[in-house]
């Protein structure tokens, strides 16, 4: 038997217990719980964790999800058998869940105007509804991929002067953003009230949705996002669930005008996430999720409220965090104002990716009596276009 | 051993062969091929058609979808166990496949021009980028369902003066469309050549993309259609496979500006299907799907040209069918101008969709000798808003 040693100052103590997809060399992925820098194989502790994905646990509901986690913590708290300890460095990390559907909004206020300005220069940064409606759009479901994925420079049809031209983006960029899983599913034609988001929503990761500014330029109007966003969208391996976050739930900023009913929440679920956005190691960015105008409770309810169905696995993401400061926004394209304002990589002038490029996001939030609970971290690394 | 007698004019005849996942009456669901009036057991012919959906077997790929396809022919055309024939009126019919991601396209020029009248008068009703790429945008795949499910009105927030005002949906409508269904999968970072669409599409159904104008008129810039089309999708029962369509092939009305060689065909995938929407009843529209700008192909090909993989279970769909005609057109907002044009729905004037209105999209295309291939119906009657 094996005591896991905590470090007082842990990122992954007793009270983050995060959910992963693990492989040790030669045997089958499972889902494992993050103590310190170790794994905990969690299949000595329920059955359901011997699947390479997390969604069979997700799906038993929150009551499960409150009951097992006493019974993790009663476990790694204590001696634990040693064939179920493993270091993180050993391990491969797997994508964690099988992804249903992948919703991404467009929740901050200083992104969206940043956006707007550069993407519609001659009319109003944010659009009449956006004060109203978390604005959002589905995604790719089937590219959403494990932080580490090598991420193909995408080809397609570049905004031109008249026509489009042919071509590798020459306008890659990342979106740093906090995505939602769920857990509970909810029937065709019933909505998810606002007050039921922690009944439904198992856990969160991280996101990074990279994107192509060339392409996405060209194609997205009138019916939005396609081809600049779908080639590959990467979520960090370790699931936060959502019973760790209580201490760093915030108010989200005032909303004015005063949201619909369907959108009034009793009790907030703004998120005071301190995140991290390192560029070939270098930190160029710490975008503030405290800041984002629309809550995740809101965007669940939003997103069924005309009766649309959720699944276990649904995956919704916030959309770029970016605060009001420079060096707090979520996108390379607003970092470097479309290209123009150059940040300095390691002494080098930089404006999109280059291949070769890494970047690496990561988070963290406040946990109980002063410690912190850690989302580790997303990075990709890009690839030449084929 | 049984028998099925197959009428001359039959559009379920042996050129046809299409899949679908029944039950019979205490039996658990599995794959079956119709044949005229009957639906035949095909776990007689293979055990991968014991399960409740098509993925197993079109992730087998073309090779497989031919040998199959030979093979089914010799068994429904001899003496068939009696205990493997059911006559179609005796089971249900299910989701014949998993929906990995659901796409949709925008491919019919009249129907593209049409709403960029009515969603955007003061500008060109074509956008620049409309004859140089299939516009689509991504769905959910999480509410596409079988024909025959009711369709709740949806609620949410609509269109107002300079606020929104939020209740149940007031234009709902329909969207008839053609849907293509991934067999054979593709990996991240590769693209699908424009004449590999046969190699990689399993087969065809009829989508009914039900639509809330009043929502998505709200929704809808800049980040695409969102709620007002994620409520409900309906698909028609019956996968027609590739396979029973060379007939029914046809070039694509000329396309001007040409292609970029990614998009250009060696032999086009325009196809003859003459669709027909009843609503309640009576015959508002005949769509013809020849008249559709892009083909599958290219939307296939353009959707993995950014290195986006692809999935058995992809369901890609045409967008709107609308022909030049008014009584082409495939969506009652085209059909009645907004509403402001009613139509003639058994004696009564009518505009958009009210509860307990049915609406059934059926389509024939040729098949060989003169004969017709049927793809069955989808249909689906609206509920009241809960």
């Amino acid at each position: 038997m094996t005591r896991v040693e905590i470090p007082e100052d842990s990122l992954f103590g007793l009270a983050n217990l995060s959910y992963g997809v693990f492989s040790a060399p030669g045997a089958s992925p499972r889902a494992g719980v993050r103590v310190a820098d170790s794994v905990v194989d969690l299949t000595v502790v329920d059955p359901v964790f011997a699947t390479s994905s997390l969604n069979p646990f997700m799906a038993q509901g929150h009551a499960r999800w409150v009951e097992v986690r006493e019974r993790i913590l009663d476990l790694v708290a204590g001696e634990i058998p040693d064939a179920a300890v493993h270091p993180v460095d050993s391990v491969t990390m797997h994508m964690p869940f099988e992804v249903a559907d992948y919703v991404d909004f467009y929740a901050s206020e200083h992104h969206a105007s940043n956006l707007g300005r550069l993407f519609r220069p001659d009319s109003e940064p944010l659009m009449p509804n956006w004060k109203h409606l978390p604005v959002g759009y589905h995604g790719r479901a089937g590219t959403v991929v494990p932080s580490g994925t090598g991420i193909v420079r995408p080809t397609g049809q570049r905004k031109g002067e008249d026509v489009p031209t042919f071509g590798e983006s020459r306008r890659l960029d990342i979106e740093a953003e906090v995505g939602f899983v769920v857990g509970t599913p909810s029937p065709l034609g019933s909505a998810v009230g606002v007050d039921d988001f922690d009944e439904r929503v198992f856990g969160v990761v991280l996101v990074n949705d990279w994107s192509a500014r060339d392409i996405q330029a060209w194609e997205y109007v009138p019916l939005g996002p396609f081809l600049g966003k779908s080639f590959a969208t990467s979520i960090s391996p370790w699931v936060v669930p959502l019973l760790a976050l209580e201490a760093a739930r915030v108010a989200t900023p005032p909303q004015d005008p005063e949201p619909l009913p369907y959108l009034r929440e009793k009790n907030p679920w703004g998120l005071d996430l301190s995140m991290e956005i390192a560029w070939n190691g270098q930190v160029v960015s710490r975008p503030p999720y405290r800041e984002m105008y629309w809550s995740p409770a809101q965007m669940l309810a939003h997103m069924t409220v005309n009766g649309a169905s959720s699944r276990t696995g649904d995956l919704f993401a916030s959309g770029t965090v970016s605060g009001p400061d420079k060096d707090q926004r979520g996108a390379f394209i607003e970092l470097t104002w479309g290209g123009k304002e150059p940040v300095a990589v390691n002494g080098e002038p930089r404006t999109f990716l280059e291949d070769g490029d890494e970047v690496t996001i990561s988070a963290t939030a406040p946990g109980p009596s002063g410690t912190r609970i850690g989302f580790g971290e997303v990075t990709g690394r890009i690839l030449p276009a084929r």
